[in-house]
């Protein structure tokens, strides 16, 4: 795993740890880490707080520049919210740990033109059907059937 | 204006006072609010919370079933992010109070099934038009070009 994916790895398996669901995610820009964060639904009670998003929040308020020249990186498969959240911010390049466990909607970012790159890694695969395997009904409690 | 895009208006008059961008949002259940919200940007700093996303953030975590019967309202088209959380809950029904000076994810939003109405309410575009004339560069901030 390269640096930018091992530090959003990191961040799901802190999520992990706290009780919550892995899914992790870093903004990159200029070489660096300007956001991160892990899904907090379970820790915050949070409906919005997917990884992408608080890697978002917690890099703050940025210029539209900015956003156009980083790379997100995220553990799994981008769900519709976070997918819209990079087409907002236009964030043109989005490289994903795997999209097996789930399949986000990787179609309409590319049919937008956002360069996407699965990386089929398997520790974020492990870790996604883990933990769905042990707490299903977390997992389809909000957009399950 | 009906009660509730008179309370997601309040929620955007609410914003305005505390010097933010004034979009508000309530999200209504068997005829009940169960969240509400507006734009904190620039109150928190906020890249994520929108007028929509603090309603869906303040209604907390809720079970499937609830957000496919809900109703969202809000005073503004509904953008990238906003039109993506609609999605992953599948909310089914959008009461937007005027697309006139922004224009969000409305057809995407269609084409996956969402019934849309746009009230094309006068209070609403006033509102956003003089916001966006006297602060333009907060408008554009993050999403200008």
């Amino acid at each position: 795993m390269d640096a930018f994916m091992q530090a959003a790895f990191d961040e799901a398996q802190l999520g992990l740890k706290e009780g919550g669901i892995p899914i992790g995610s870093v903004i990159v820009h200029g070489g660096k880490i300007i956001g991160r964060g892990h899904n907090r639904r379970v820790q915050e009670g949070s409906a919005t707080k997917h990884g992408e998003m608080d890697a978002l929040e917690n890099a703050g308020r940025q210029p539209a520049s900015v956003y156009r020249d980083s790379v997100l990186y995220t553990t799994l498969s981008p769900c519709a919210m976070c997918s819209g959240a990079i087409l907002l911010y236009g964030i043109r390049k989005v490289i994903i740990g795997e999209h097996e466990s789930f399949m986000g909607e990787e179609e309409l970012l590319r049919s937008r033109g956002v360069q996407i790159e699965v990386l089929d890694n398997p520790e974020c695969t492990h870790m996604m059907k883990d933990f769905i395997a042990s707490k299903p009904e977390l997992w389809n409690e909000d957009i399950g059937e």
